[in-house]
């Protein structure tokens, strides 16, 4: 077994951090797929596919499900599901790095690179440092989640021994930007509870912030540092713009939301929120939804969370920088400059690269899945660009899919968690010219 | 008269290339407007809307029609019509350029600069030279193609004296890429004739291929040159490739095309090559397409023609660039190389800028159809990327849009016309920054 490892450890050494983190990714969803399929974990009988399904979308923290969680897996089962979203959200390099950390040995300059691939991080940042503050971070954010949702969910009439389960699920779940639950509507039965809405809007925007932001906030509470990072005020700006915008869309254009009345704001509100942070919970009925809301939530889930945090998508970064290259553009500038700064090159070609991936990935998915399936646009359009942002919202379709649906799913969330243009390294990169994608600082992207 | 002229040419030498190709189309659109909305034109009355919408749509040579172009103008309001998409197709410019050229005054500095602006040429073309070979290959493609529409719509039976103007009408129209038809099902009562099959697909290529090429061929077949250039060779094979995609689709997935038995690889290829060089005549009944062919006749249009040329989409030369662009950065290479050859970066910027603002406007403008019309995505899509790509396709909805989703449509083919960098650096544009977009050659993007 130590032989099998050493010899895992030099195959390691030989690869390019992209062609690491493919491996990681691919290792962990065939546990977890492994550990899925063992009857123990049953209430009643599932596929292997959904069973890979739900592994990758659990590893991947999307939160599609081609079978209910609750009803197919007992409590162990369900734990393991758990423990695969929890593992996906943190990182799957975070969490080995963590268990090198702990046990005080020195983070190898392999392990650097590694990191530095998965979260691109403005200069300046420790690797150690970090990786404290994320699992401290996670800690302390998941517990007190999991008791606010206790306080909530049994005020609300859950059941108390099942109430404690569920509070430590859907904080997890919630702060992993996962989406899994464990009640079959999703939070639809819970839309008009505040207590509710506020604790996963929390978790969410705190899990998909990234570590980045919360880092560079606590440098600033605790006056480590005067001021916040440039990639900070971007990212602030940016989400809090977005979800205004969706959330006066779904307010205004989404009949579903009037019989909602006094709450109708709050629900729209959540419903942009979840889109955004891609956590994937829902306390609306997607599946009734009019064309513009679906448009308006496609849009936002694209867009997706910020980079080095729990959630997916193209990445508020990605889009800022997309805005500069384009308003520079028709401007006529030499440089690309945002607010003031000249945005590396580096950078630039980055977001430009990710956004024309990301594009072709959604269309080639969606039309691949308008021959298996017998659909409508919206449904496929809708299902494919949650799952490539690790969303996980559906317009009610997951369990329909054909065989080869769910295969081109898989494989969707899968590149979605990896990131289109790390998979696509991983896969064809030349060897020993492998540029580092975080190198000039000033935008993460 | 003569002093307003005078003022006006003044007023022309302040603007940017950009502003004034804008104020350009928009003078030819009002003109064409303001002709249509005359009775004498008419055989039955037609809304003021209406007649701005198939002003636009000839001057921008799209082709989409709100109503039937043959039961709503008579004779001389159809060569109205034609006239409009003959000045559109030619460019106006051009056209413009032919008046200064046929006085045998020289141009003028700024001239050059705004055909370089509408033509993206690479260098060591003569703007005097190109001028010349695009108004004779206009005329002597357009002639021929008139003489063989006579004995092919003779032959298929059409009554002698409608021929002659059919004839005319079409060849124009199709080299223009403008998709202006005198039949209400364009040519799908057509779609078993092979001689009009091969006719309208000539003169459709010939004109989408783009001046550039055919310069660029006439020029290797008078031995003016040895060797066609690299941006020729792209263009032909980028052309040759999608249509192939397009076809195979069509072919193999589109169920409408089995009735069509021993024509059933013509329609296809038909189908392709419409979207493709963006002329939009049908031969098939796209109403009834399956989704799978509606997307990749949608990938097509989105593509579309060649640069300097008379169709509209993306280019070929753009996609080959984005190409270039997406595959250098996953082989991890620092420079964007393409079959050996390094290409600019200014190109691959105005590549990718272009990608983006057109997927923008495009996103835009389905957000706002679903808003002000009831109808599927797919539907809405086909059309917006249709009015985009200057195309003229539709699933068959262009008659029953709202106001609102006319006036949405006419700046799409105005934009999609006019191409959104140069809309944006036309209103945007900071002045004396306007960097010449076709600078360093290699490859016209
Ligand atoms: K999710
Ligand atoms: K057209």
């Amino acid at each position: 077994m130590k032989n099998l490892l050493k010899r895992y450890r030099k195959f390691q050494l030989r690869l390019s951090p992209q062609q690491n983190l493919l491996y990681g990714f691919l290792t962990y969803t065939v546990l977890g797929w492994t550990l899925l399929c063992i009857p123990f974990f049953h209430k009643q009988t599932i596929s292997a596919l959904d069973n890979l399904f739900i592994a990758t979308s659990a590893i991947s923290t999307t939160g599609l499900v081609t079978a209910s969680v609750f009803d197919t897996y007992n409590g162990f089962g369900q734990f393991v599901v758990l423990l695969l979203f929890q593992i996906g959200g943190i990182g799957y390099m975070t969490f080995t790095s963590f268990i090198l950390l702990s046990r005080k040995s020195p983070l190898t300059h392999w392990h650097q690179r590694v990191l530095s691939a998965e979260f691109t991080m403005p200069k300046g940042f420790e690797i150690k440092d970090f990786l404290k503050s994320v699992i401290m971070f996670t800690l302390i954010i998941e517990v007190v989640g999991a008791l606010c949702f206790y306080i909530a969910f049994t005020q609300a009439g859950v059941d108390h021994n099942f109430a404690i389960w569920s509070s430590i699920f859907h904080s997890v779940s919630a702060f992993c930007t996962a989406g899994f639950g464990l009640y079959n509507d999703s939070f639809e039965q819970f839309a008009g509870n505040t207590s509710i809405n506020i604790i996963i809007s929390t978790l969410a925007i705190c899990g998909s912030l990234g570590f980045i932001v919360v880092t560079d906030l606590w440098n600033k509470i605790t006056r480590k540092s005067h001021q916040i990072t440039f990639t900070t005020k971007i990212i602030f700006a940016a989400i809090t713009l977005l979800l205004i915008l969706g959330t006066l869309v779904i307010y205004f254009f989404e009949p579903t939301v009037v019989a909602f009345e006094e709450n109708r704001l709050m629900a729209s509100f959540f419903q942009s929120m979840t889109a955004l942070t891609t956590v994937g919970f829902n306390t609306l009925p997607i599946g009734s939804f009019s064309l513009s809301a679906l448009l308006i939530t496609i849009l936002l889930m694209y867009v997706g969370a910020s980079p080095s945090g729990t959630g997916g998508g193209l990445k508020t970064t990605t889009l800022t920088a997309l805005i500069a290259v384009i308003w520079n553009r028709i401007r006529a500038n030499k440089q690309v400059t945002f607010f003031g700064r000249v945005i590396p090159k580096e950078r630039l070609s980055v977001a430009t690269s990710t956004f024309i991936l990301y594009a072709t990935v959604l269309f080639a998915a969606t039309f691949l899945l308008t021959l298996t399936e017998d659909l409508t646009l919206e449904q496929i359009l809708f299902e494919t660009t949650s799952a490539i942002g690790t969303v996980g919202l559906s317009t009610g379709i997951t369990g329909t899919l054909t065989f080869w649906g769910k295969v081109v799913l898989i494989f969707v969330m899968f590149v979605g968690r990896l990131g289109i243009l790390t998979f696509g390294l991983a896969l064809l990169a030349r060897r020993k010219k492998i540029t580092s994608v975080a190198a000039e600082g000033d935008l993460a992207v």
